[in-house]
């Protein structure tokens, strides 16, 4: 197994992403191709002592501030773009990138293709809930759906849970503003109806709709939306954690009597902040094209790059692009979609 | 000032209600009209011993299950209805109710009709935030609009914002999955567009777009989005705060030697629950229509309703109807969204 990794992206720096993909490396039996800058990667690498380790140059970067499709055509060499054409040229089994979401879609778009049968991508994210972990998927790869889209999103989302996370037969919910048939936009409104449809032939298994606290407290395995809701489901959560963990963090110190209560604390609010924080979960895979890609958060440590890798690994070896190329082909087309 | 409440609704049922609503009559000079079972209502006013308080019968109850619409229909005796029609006949200045959201959006609509000028109403969430409160709308009661609607949503929450809640010259978020213009649904991306025309001429301070993160950073006073998107947003939020507040106890618990540091925290978290549980902030405003109504949370208790009934005297105090009434009249028509 080859698992390439971008070293370029993330707000930490390429040191770091190099570290974390180095430390996946030592744990692992699989080949890894660090792609970018060798002035940066060969001094790490070197540190290191791995030979499973190979440095493949790549000399441009896309920035943040790069349109993701213009950057492709006029940076050839850029990190993003040499990891993907690796996967392209079966040089590589999978491609891990932190950082520019935007490029990393549609550089594995335009260099791999969509699966047969699929017409949007998605990317899943795995989130915590109280029963353990739930995927959310389109987080943010297709803004605007239509119900078929979202239908192709539950297909691939349920392979995922049961050939990535090990669920048997997953369980799952449409994203919605209540929990009855009749709630929703036009677009869930029509899915769910669509969903519906010829429920024995339906390749997942629908729980109904859900809603947001549905989701935490693990109503479902996996939640399929627009990628413009999930994005936006997302980064509530994201926005709301970090508050909360916030305001008791103040509320805490404001209050110096209770410092020798807190400090036995520590390790009971290190392990929750753990929990919560996405960038640990490892990164999320990039659903529907002809290749694995996966997505780490931005801001990701060496740890959720070493993470990232190992999701890369997961999805692998479980072979997660045929089985639904597979599925895809085995599965009756959806149903018409209501009128 | 008359302030109508509708005691039936609400999960911990209308006793709980009634409590509320005198508690907010006892602190208040206003005239409370309680609608509902007076034989519910009877016993508490009688212990209350309040003279300020009007028992208005109504017997019949829309339930969670009916469709709203039929039920304004078939039921004219719901004391939602009745509620709504003491403001429409000047008997009262704001209907106040707990419960189920639609039915009091439809009933609100149907009986008073929206404001000369805005096309959809929307209802209007106060949310906490590390800097005080945000403004979220639409919560839910239009799940799609156009930008027009997103428009007139800006303009309605700036208003709200300033008059009710005492912040000059309110700053409008459009919420969206990226910072950049560039990013959103097609909804969101015209709804961008369409804010930034004729800046000289808007009737609100435009920010930009803003992600969930920024929302809980307090980065602006009002996000404006869809009400579909808006209620995930806020479900999602309810969510994430339960979770964490729950994972944090079972941290806590789980590890008995650390219970003589805990419990004397517990009034930190009792506080982080409060700044946190959005019933706590009192109900959120139905706005757009020719009456003030006041929607609060299913699971308030009597604390709750009694914030909700304060926010109806702020909304009856300020002027909130007229004051759109007029700024819709002067403001300059929105540009014609681009194409």
């Amino acid at each position: 197994m080859r698992i390439a990794v971008d070293v370029m992206g993330g707000d930490k720096g390429a040191q770091i992403v190099t570290q974390g993909a180095l430390q996946a490396a030592r744990e692992s039996r699989a080949q890894y191709l660090l792609v970018g800058d060798p002035a940066i990667i060969k001094p790490e690498l070197a540190k290191s002592g791995l030979r499973n380790v190979e440095i493949i140059p790549a000399m441009q970067v896309i920035e943040m501030t790069d349109q993701p499709t213009v950057a492709y055509k006029k940076k050839p060499d850029a990190s993003v773009v040499v990891g993907a054409k690796l996967v392209k040229e079966k040089r590589a089994d999978a491609l891990v990138t932190i950082g520019n979401t935007g490029a990393a879609m549609a550089v594995s778009l335009l260099t791999w293709g969509r699966i047969k049968g699929i017409d949007r991508p998605a990317i899943a994210t795995p989130l915590p809930s109280l029963k353990g972990t739930v995927v959310l998927l389109d987080a943010g790869a297709t803004p605007d759906c239509d119900p078929n889209n979202l239908y192709e999103f539950a297909l691939m989302g349920s392979i995922y849970a049961e050939k990535v996370l090990g669920i048997p037969k997953p369980s799952i919910g449409l994203l919605s503003n209540g929990e009855e048939s009749s709630k929703g936009n036009e677009l869930v409104k029509r899915a769910h109806a669509l969903f519906m449809q010829e429920s024995d032939e339906r390749p997942f298994h629908f729980f109904g709709n859900v809603e947001g606290s549905d989701v935490y407290r693990g109503a479902v395995d996996v939640v399929v939306c627009d990628g413009f809701t999930g994005n936006v489901f997302l980064k509530a959560s994201e926005g709301v954690a970090e508050m909360v963990l916030r305001l008791m963090k103040e509320g805490l110190s404001a209050r110096k009597l209770l410092t020798p209560f807190v400090l036995p604390l520590k390790p009971v609010f290190r392990e929750l902040r753990k929990k919560l924080d996405y960038a640990e979960r490892g990164g999320a895979p990039l659903l529907g094209l002809n290749g694995i890609c996966i997505i780490g958060h931005g801001r990701s440590d060496a740890h959720a790059v070493l993470n990232a890798c190992r999701a890369a690994e997961r999805a692998v070896a479980s072979e997660i692009v045929s089985t639904i190329r597979d599925r895809v082909c085995e599965a009756p087309a959806p149903p018409l979609p209501p009128v």
